[in-house]
Formats: C-alpha cells, sequence, structure tokens
C-alpha cells in the first residue's frame, strides 16, 4: 500500500478549485467532486455550475459554497477568482463538450489550472485552438481520461514498456453500453439529451462520448502511434442525429494492428470497456467493471491473473495503489488519482519545482490525439469506410 | 435429457462408414473417430487414412480395419467399396484442405455420403465445382462445422428466430488462438506445416482455418446473409506464406452490422472462439469454451445465464442435449451432434424417407458461403482494405 | 494430445460387455454406454435392462442387443453368459443402490470383472461383504466416481503428490444441487424416488448420492486419510425420508482439516462439485462445472490458470486427454476415462500381464472408505453432532 | 444514482472528527480517513494517532492537523476537546483490539459520539461493559463492520426480509485470506504482529479477524439469529499464539443451517469474504472481490446477475449507491457508506430530530453479537469441538 500523496505532503495547504457545470442533475460533475475529495489535496470554494444565476446559487450552497462565489458566468468566475487572493488555484470543467474550448481559455488565460472532462471539445478546429491556448498560457491542462488512472492499467502500461510482450501485433479495445439502445432522448432525460445533439457533443456521439476513451486507453498502454484508421460509424436508433455504433480497424506505426468497438446499444453491457494488447511474447487482458485484475500470458506459460496490490505489482501499479489486494477499488479511485497526480503538479508549481515524475495523467496532447481520432473516424465513415489518416 | 437418436432407432443397424485421410500424427481425423463412436450410429469398417501404403495398413489395423479395407488410394476405395454388398454408406473426409474437393467428388459420383471437414475446399472454383457434384449425385454432404452443433448455440439461433433479441442489429465475432505465435511450421509440426501452406490450405491461413468457423456460427446464429465485407489480413510471423491474423467488418442485409476477428497469434487465448449478438430487443453472449453456458439479456432487464439442460431450456438445445444440467458437455459431443444429425439423415434415405425435421446440420451451402467470405476477404485485404461483395 | 489407449491396442479386440439396470427412463444407464462407446473399448452385448421380462427385451431391442441375450434376472444373466465362450468380460451395474451387492457378487462368483456404479452398496455390512467377494473372486472391480476421471484432476492429485503444495493443511469440499429443492419424490420422477427411498438408497440420501463423490474426491487429490468426522444432516423438505443437506467437519492424518457441504437443496446449483486444496505452499481450486480449469497458487506468486491440455500439463493429466487445449472435455469424457482404464487393466488379465501404470481408476477400497464416511457422518449426526471415527 | 446525503444537507457544516490510532504505518486508519472524507461530511481535526507524543505530532502534522490537536494521550483527547467549544464531535477508533474499550469508553463519557473499528474489544467482558457505556451515555455508538456497506449486500438484506428466497435454509460463509501463511509476525510485519498476539487482539485470531465480519455478514443479510456453533479452530502455522484458520457449523433459530469458514493460511485468496443464501424459494451469492454484482436464482428459473444500479436495483441499494452500473464502486465507497450513514444520524441528534429511516449501519449490539460468536467459537473449540450456544 502507498502512503497517499496528500498525507505526506506536510507542508501544503488543499487547493482552492473551482467548478464549471455539475450543478443538479448532472452525473459527471459529482464524479469529479468524490475524486478530489478522496484523497484530500482538494477544497472546492468556488463554481459556476449552471448558467442559470438562481440554480448556480442553489447548487454551490448544497455544496456548501459561499453564495458570492456561487457564479452564473464562466467568464465572471475567471476574472473575479483571478482578482483575489485567496482564488481558486484550478478549475474542474465539466459541462457538455462544446463549452469545453470557451471556458478552458477562459481560466487559462487568467492564470488559473484547468482539469477538463473529455473528449477534448466538439470539434477538431477548437482542439487545435485550445492546444495553443495551453501552450501560451504556461498553466496545467489535465484531461480526465480517467481509465487510464486504474492501478492495473498503470501496470499494464509499464509490463508493455518493459518489454513484456516483446513486439506489440494487436491492440483490441472495445467499449460497450446499452443504455441508448432505445430512444431515450426523447423522453428529456438529460443525460441522452445533450450527448445526442451534435450541437453540444460535437459531430461524434458514441465516438466521442466513449470510443475516445477506448482509444485513449489504447494508445496509453501500448504507446503505439496511429497511423490510418477506417470506421464504421451506424445510428441504429431511429432519429438519433449522431452514431451510437462505431466499428474501427486501426493500423500502428510500426506494423501492429488494431479494432476498436464501441456501443451503446448492446443490451446486456453496462460499462464494458476492455482492452487486449498482444506482442510476440506475450498477452494481457483486462476489464473495466473488474479492474482490480490483469490477465498476463507470456507465452508458452499459464495465464496468471496478476491483482492491484497482489504478488507481481509493479512500481507503476503501487504508486497509484490506496488499499491492499482483495480490498477492490473501483472507478471513483483510478478517477482520484488523476486528481492527485494533478495536485502534486500543481504543487510543484505553486514552488516552480519541475514536475513530479510519477505524473502520468492524460494531458493536452492525448486531448488533441483523441479529437483527430474522432475526427479521422467521422472522415472515414463518411467517405464509405476508407482508410484516412487521423 | 434426451434419449439418444440411435437408441430409439430400433430397426436400424449402425452405418458403414470410411475415412480418408486421418492417419498416424493426424488431429481432426481421431476427432472424427470419437465423434462418430459417441452415439453409436455408425461403424468405421474401410479407410484410406494414408496415401503411403504401408502407413495406411498400419493405421487401419490400429483401427481394427480388416486388411482389404485399408485403402492406399482414395479412388480405388471409392471404386471398391461401391462394388461391395457391405461397401461403406458414407465417408469422413479429414485430409488438408486441397484434398477435399476430388474425394468428395469421387465417393459423390460412387453413390456415397460425405461428411467432411471444413473449410470446404482450398479455393472458390472448386468449391462451385464441389456444389454442383453434390447436386447432381443426390447424396448427402455433411460439412463439420462442429461448433453449430453446441446445445447452446443451437438454442442461441432458436431464441433469435422466436424473436427474443428483437431486430438485430450487431454480430461480434471471435476466434483467437495463439498456438502460431512463434514460427512453429519451420519446426516441421505437422498441423502448422500444412495448414501454412498455401498449396495445401489454400491462399487464406487464419481467415480459413478458424475465421471460417467464426463467420458460419454468426450467420447459422443470426440468419443473416452477408452485402459487403472489408477485411485487414496480416501474417505477423516473419517467413509465414499465409494470414495469422484477421480483421473484418461485415455490412449485412437488413443493415446490421458486423466484426470478426480471428487470430493464431494472441498469446493467452487456446481456442477462444466467442460470439455476441444484439438487437433492438436483447443481447447474447457465448464462448466456445465454456459452452454449456449462454449469457441472455433482455433489454431492461437483469442479465440471466441460460444453462444447457437449465430452467430455460429451448427445443432446439433439447433435443441435442445427451446429459443434465451441470454435467458438461464439451467439444466431442458437440461434434458428435453433427454425425448424429448425419445418421439420422442417412438412415431417412436409406428408406426414402424424407429428411426429419430436427437435422440442422451444415452443407454444402454453407461451406459455398463459407469459401465466398474467405475469398472475399482475400480480394478486400489484397485491395489495401476494401468493401467487397462475397 | 495422447492416442487413445483403445487405438493403439492394435492385437485387442473390443471388450464384451453386459449392463444391469440402466431401462428405459434411467438417467445413469445412458451416461455409462456412452462413456463405453467414446473410446471404442467396449462392445454392449448383454443386458439385464429390467427385471421385468418385456421391459427388458423391449429395452435390449432399443440398444441393438439380440434378443436372447436380453435377460430379466441378473442372476441368468450372470450363470449364462459365464457358459458362453463369447459371453460378457464385464458387466457395468447400474442399479438403485441396494441392489449393488449382490449383483456384483453374482457376476464376481461367475468370474465376470464388475463395473459398478457408486456408492459402493447401501450399508456398509454389504460393503464389507462385497470386499470379501471381490478378494476372493480376483476379478476386477472398478468403482465409477467418474470425477477422478478428469485430467485436471489427476493433475491436481499429481501436483500435491509431487509437493508442489508443500504440507497439506485445509481440503474444502463442496457438491451443491438444487433439483431436489421442492418435494419432487412426490411427484413420482424417477431419479427423485429411488434416491429419497431409503430401502432403495440406503439411511444416507445427500450424503450417499452426492456427499460420497465429494469425499471421494477430496481423498483421491489431496491422498490423506481421514482421521475423524462431525456431520450435521437435515432434512429440510417435509416428509422427505433422508437428509438433503449435510455439513461435516473433518480430521485428517497429520493435522490437516477439512469442510465438506453437500447439498441437493441450493437453489441456483445444477451440480456444484468443487475441491479446493491448501498447504504451506500453495494452493489448488477446481470446479466441475469447468472441469478444463485448473488455478494453481504457488505462495506469494500470482494466481495461474492451468488448462488441459495447455503449457503446464503434467503427465497425469495429458494420459487421459483426447483433444487439445481450448477444446473443452466434459463430464462424459472424464467418465469414460475411467472406462478406458477399466479396459486396458481387463485387457492386462486376458494375457495375465501385470495391470498398466497409469491406472488410477477408483476400486473397492474407495468404495469401503466411502461407505465408512456415510456410515461415519450418519452415526454423527444422530449423536447430535459428534465427532466419530469413520 | 443517488445524491450523496453530504450534499443535501445544505444546512450542515462537516461533522469535527477526532482519530484515536492510526499513525505511521498503519492500515485501517488510512481507510478510514479516506472513507470519511468521499462524501464530504467530516472535517478531521484532531487526533491522538500514536501513544508516542513525538509520532503522534508528525503523524498529525502530515494529515494537516494542527500542533494543539495531536495528543499523546486519548484521555487528554476526550477530556479536552470536550471542552473546546470546536471540539470533535465524534472520534474513529482504529486502534488494536485491546484498546477499543478503553479509549470508546472514555470517549462516550466525554459526550462524544464513537465510530470504532471491529471486532468490538478483545474479550466478551469488555464488551458487555462497553454496551452499558454505550446505554449511558446516549451517545452514538458504529462499528465498522464496513462489509455491510456495500450496496449490493443491502439489496440481498432486502430482498430476503421481502421473501424473495422464501423460508432461508442455509446460510453458507467464507472468509479467506492468505497473508498469514508463514510466520510473518516474526518478520516484526506490524500488521501480523499485532494481530496475532493475544494480548492486543484477544484469545481470537482469525476468528476475530475476519470470521467475525463472516459472521456478521450473514446475520446481517439473513437476519437470522444463532442458537448454537460450533467450532474447530487450528494454529496451522507453528509458533503462532492465536488461531489461524476457523470451521464453524451454526444452527440458526428456526431451523436454517450455517457453514463458515474463516482463513488466514489459504494460497490464493487475497480477501475473499463471501457469502451464499439459501431458501425453499431461491437462492443468492456474492463475493466481497467482485462486489457490485450479486447472483440470484428463484427457483426453477435462471439465474440472473444482479448489479449495482443495475435494472433489478432495490431501493436499500439504490439509497448508498453513488454512480451508474459498469462503474464499479469499491471497498471505500461501501466503508464510506457507513460514514455518511453515521453522519446523517449524528446530524439528526445536533438537532434531536430522529434518526433518517435510512440508516443501517451496525452498532453496538452488533458488536456483541460478534463477541459473543468469538467466545462461544473459543469455548466449543477449546471442549473439543463441541455444540455451545453463543
Amino acid at each position: 500500500m502507498t502512503i497517499e500523496a496528500s498525507e505526506t505532503a506536510t507542508d501544503s495547504a488543499p487547493i482552492r478549485i473551482g467548478m464549471v457545470g455539475g450543478g443538479q442533475g448532472a452525473f459527471i460533475g459529482a464524479v469529479h467532486r468524490i475524486a478530489a475529495r478522496i484523497d484530500g489535496d482538494f477544497q472546492l470554494v468556488a463554481g459556476a455550475l449552471s448558467s442559470d444565476a438562481v440554480r448556480s446559487k442553489t447548487s454551490g450552497a448544497e455544496l456548501g459554497l459561499s453564495p458570492d462565489r456561487c457564479y452564473a458566468s464562466y467568464e465572471d468566475m475567471a476574472r473575479l477568482e483571478a482578482e483575489r487572493s485567496d482564488g481558486i488555484e484550478a478549475v474542474a470543467i465539466v459541462t457538455p463538450n462544446h463549452m469545453h474550448f470557451p471556458v478552458a481559455r477562459a481560466f487559462l488565460e487568467a492564470g488559473i489550472h484547468v482539469i477538463c472532462d473529455k473528449p477534448l471539445t466538439s470539434n477538431l478546429q477548437d482542439a487545435e485552438a485550445l492546444a495553443d491556448a495551453v501552450k501560451t498560457s504556461g498553466r496545467l491542462f489535465v484531461l480526465t481520461h480517467n481509465y487510464s488512472g486504474y492501478p492495473m492499467i498503470r501496470q499494464a502500461r509499464e509490463m508493455i514498456a518493459n518489454g513484456a510482450l516483446g513486439t506489440l501485433r494487436l491492440v483490441q479495445m472495445e467499449y460497450a453500453q446499452d443504455w441508448l439502445t432505445e430512444d431515450l432522448e426523447s423522453s428529456g432525460q438529460k443525460q441522452a439529451s445533450w450527448r445526442t445533439d451534435p450541437a453540444k457533443s460535437g459531430a461524434g456521439g458514441c465516438i466521442g462520448d466513449i470510443g475516445t476513451h477506448a482509444y485513449q486507453l489504447g494508445s496509453f498502454v501500448s504507446g503505439l502511434a496511429t497511423n490510418s484508421v477506417l470506421a464504421d460509424l451506424t445510428s441504429f436508433v431511429p432519429g438519433r442525429r449522431v452514431d451510437d455504433n462505431v466499428s474501427v480497424l486501426l493500423r500502428y506505426e510500426g506494423g501492429a494492428k488494431g479494432m476498436l468497438w464501441a456501443s451503446q446499444v448492446a443490451p446486456g453491457n453496462e460499462n464494458a470497456l476492455s482492452l487486449r494488447v498482444y506482442g510476440d511474447r506475450g498477452g494481457l487482458e483486462w476489464h473495466q467493471e473488474n479492474p482490480n485484475q490483469l490477465w498476463f500470458t507470456p507465452f508458452g506459460e499459464p495465464k496468471r491473473l496478476l491483482t492491484r496490490g497482489g504478488a507481481a505489482t509493479t512500481p507503476a501499479a503501487e504508486r497509484v495503489t490506496r488499499i491492499p489486494a482483495g480490498h477492490p477499488e473501483g472507478y471513483l479511485e483510478g478517477f482520484a488519482t488523476i486528481y492527485r497526480e494533478a495536485a502534486a503538479a500543481i504543487r510543484a508549481l505553486r514552488s516552480d519545482a519541475p514536475l513530479p515524475d510519477a505524473v502520468t495523467f492524460p494531458g493536452i496532447e492525448d486531448g488533441l490525439a483523441g479529437m483527430r481520432f474522432i475526427d479521422a473516424c467521422l472522415r472515414s465513415s463518411d467517405g464509405g469506410g476508407v482508410w484516412v489518416e487521423p
């Protein structure tokens, strides 16, 4: 078990953080707040939780924010918080996708670090502009591809980097859900509504919402760069305005191949993100719904069940492990690891120290790669299913 | 539990069968012999087990064949057995792929039923010629796509036909192995040698050896016809003359989509054939290595674990079930079901009776469809990965 | 993959076998017949399939027996078959428990080998008498504790004997079913009726029907002798005349401890026989419903999934394996292994050769140990749950 | 998904909490701190983290405590905190077992609510005295039998209470670990040392450390009271002063039976707590290492996989669920639920409101029942394995 980052940071007060989005009825906002609390590194002190002034105050009050720091406008929040001596040091952006760019830019320009939900933006053009903004600002940009925070994912990445699989040949990615099997958006359900509205989510539906998670995970773990992709996107539910099922073939640099399936219309799948990677010396398999396990087969030997905190734990996994083997850590802990690492980085920047070695959270480059992937898949599929470069 | 076909066939002597191929060192020949024995319907009485006369006799003696019925040439065997009053009624063909066509044709022309291993032939031209030969002969042609003999596969097919999944949207097929991860063929291993030799296996390697199994299973269970496919075939092992990894996208009639992954270079996979089918009302999932289970999720309800012989068994599964739930039947029993059904058909034809209703074994049409699939995948991949019609 | 025993026995005709019990409506008779056929070692030529003369002939005809060898009395069958020059060499006894003893004795006295279903008899007194009869006869006595025929069970036994677990500490045995959750015997269901009738099954119900399987498996794999047991037997279903749930604590020679749970009233369990063995250097875990897998954990290392035919196969498993890894063998194959080994022994005895090394089928000693276990559990439970010696 | 308790408690400041024990090197102290943070209900403001004054200050500083609230003596802490207007409202006790009683009594007498780790005390006499102290104090006493905080455990309890299993017959409890397979205590490892020291852990080792968790879980879910137990306790590791393996038979009120196995010497088991409950209408099965799943079989129907947040979620599970199905919650979240419910109760008591309906955390009665169970098992085993009443 690892001592928590926050608990060893004896000379550091909690980091003051604000939130944009995440008011009543939101899902991911609450997740970010729990993730920020788990290791005790952050204190939520401000929010533009809703663009409706009353709702923003109500939501803020529920979270214990003081009324004068419940903003109706993110622009106001960025400006006014930047002016305060006790202003926020970081902001968590948990809005629908189309708002990521303007909100992030505003806070970066105000000198405030940004922790932003994925996908980076709702289109590639915004993404590139945001990348410029990050560069100019000198501030930290953290993208919550939270699945890369799981200890066994860190272990998989480390094992591959250390050659445990030999030369990589295959990356098989899946992310299957079933919650959009029917026309849920017509019922007014909040999550379904904005995630299937191209004006808010971007032109991609399933590809952006979950396909990009699977793609990021494959890239993060394998370390492979993508040469070309071929995608077949489908909207199965009548009337749906975005894709709800995605089949992608990938060709990686160096000759490895990949397949990626993402679906929101596969009954019996709740949040079935999985990753399998094969090389000429072995294979790895991981399933998000049982995240404390990683299957490892050195070619020609029996399959081994590696567990979080168990006998074959590697340093990269150990570093992000809180409790012993057999005591399952879950989604929130993986998410919290991104926050913990963001905190370590922010604390380092407070004192102009170099970023800690252990920091491996996804950032602007991952976000940009994800947007290029989405864009390539849309181009490929629009072209009838042809090979394109991302 | 179902009474066995053979044990109720009171007026029927065992069916006299011969075998071509399957001498010492072969794998699938022994499987066919066990499958033919399990339900007691067949008696092996003749063989051209090897084209080497001495080895054919030795192999035959081990199996208790009388020396005069151990042939060195399949042509002799077809001719001489057809002349005997106690000659074989059926022949099992378990040679490498390139011999399926000439051998099958010879026996069909001799008026002898054929039970043939898959794939049908080593190229599409032979397949079409063989289809003609079957038609002309009026004899039975059974293709041992044995996985379609599993009870839970029969149940899946029946459930889908009865609408349990609603309108189908997705068919996800996989067949992953790892035995060709290294250059096994150079070691002289018999199975690896002929299966990677285009002259014997055909132009397709993995696609023909196991990809076609997965494809047949998907088609058999879903009942969907294929409109077009796009394949990316790879030979990962240096020097290998055929593909050892196959990624395919499929578009089915009516708008359903499919993905098929077959690999012989995925360490940690022994014989990981699996099938998932999703419709607008539910999903099914099946794994060959645990074949007595079928996962069924009616959309919006908890996932159910259907078991062979268990509470929700359907007639089609019941019909091919030998022992109670919890007593696992395996690969050999599924294979034996194809033989049992072939026996029932052969017995019906003995007396010019109509074929039994329960007969659902794969035949020449499945074989032809499989060869069209292989051919289309080769054309697609040779074209750089483009959509083609099978 | 191993060449089948029968197929290498070039100079040996099939063994002529008869069957007592197993007529229409029986379960285990059909299982024995399939098991006897799988490896081609036996030919069924006679039967006293029912004590009703007409039914015996009808059942025999269905199985292709000649009418003069369909007996209504096992005594006649033993006598007349012994007189024939082509008489049976072995008999399979598949009657209810109370008939095992008289039938077995009759055939042994007629010089015919016996393959008998478990438990050995319906009470300890008969068992001891039968043991004497076996000794006197010089004939082979095979008890179909079929679960000991599974390859991974053979491997577990061999690994333990070779010290893979170090000094054994714990043996945890379970055998849970649910088919007697309700009062099925009152419906007239044939299996339920005799198995819950003390006059036919013996004083033990669940303890004899399945508890004894679990106990035999634990003993077979661990090699441990039992010092004392404490049992708490229950009849949960109102009106049931025998126990339907069994909890047992065991103390083994040398200080190891054990627990055994057998139940026929545990909804959700089909045939959930499992075994876990732990020593000071490692642990093993096996589940009958997925019999091709064996979990092995050397203490301090990751858990390994050993598979039938897979990378870490031991000689004892290899010897009883028919097909490659990933092609599941099941219940019938495990059962057939007992028959195959019986055949090898019978063939050796034909020529007065020594018994083959590989013969490890359960025999009269296992049967006697099982009856002592049942008897001890009944005494313990009748005494209120006290420690007794078996 | 449920809105978090804390986030709806708009008018409530965080609860001020202190901690006794849990300094550097401790395991469960860090768990309590994370659990207290997850839902934002508590603020840690004081501690007697170690009885060594320097270490107490150092540990406190790491956690951001102000130096004057880092106590070296729990008596001082209780007294001084009670005098402060901003003193702690509750204390978390995470010391070795033998200190639970004196520490808890001191804080209760000071009018401070107690959240205490399990088992309640190190012997039954202390436990009874503590029960009196709780009664007298009128303060809240929460025992962190954290496994009862898992959503699917809440669901199992609710389903059983609502009759989903009919009349209960069987409760099968297991808690297997392997970390004490060797003589770890001799190495000086802190956890092993005090947990195997009777002076600190009490006379029971494994029975108190984990057996009591399994017992509490069985009682909590089934609602059954225990009539008598029979235990066989073993110390397998040479030199070990307490039991490391426990086999227990149980007889419940009303005729149900139970078995409980707890072990710390079972290689391959990390934290394998499991529970199976069977009634005359169905069965349930749950495994702590995959806590988001609950298997439910209504007798005569297929097994269903119930998931946290999934299709068949019941109100009791819904109430303690934070994130959607397929996003695994783990050990820390289950633990946090106990804290969340404690917070709701403390807040209610602040304003003299009645305790909330949803409060189901374990308390002094569970602790007392656990100590009676431990005491009975020790008496039974010391008596040679006889039935005793708890």
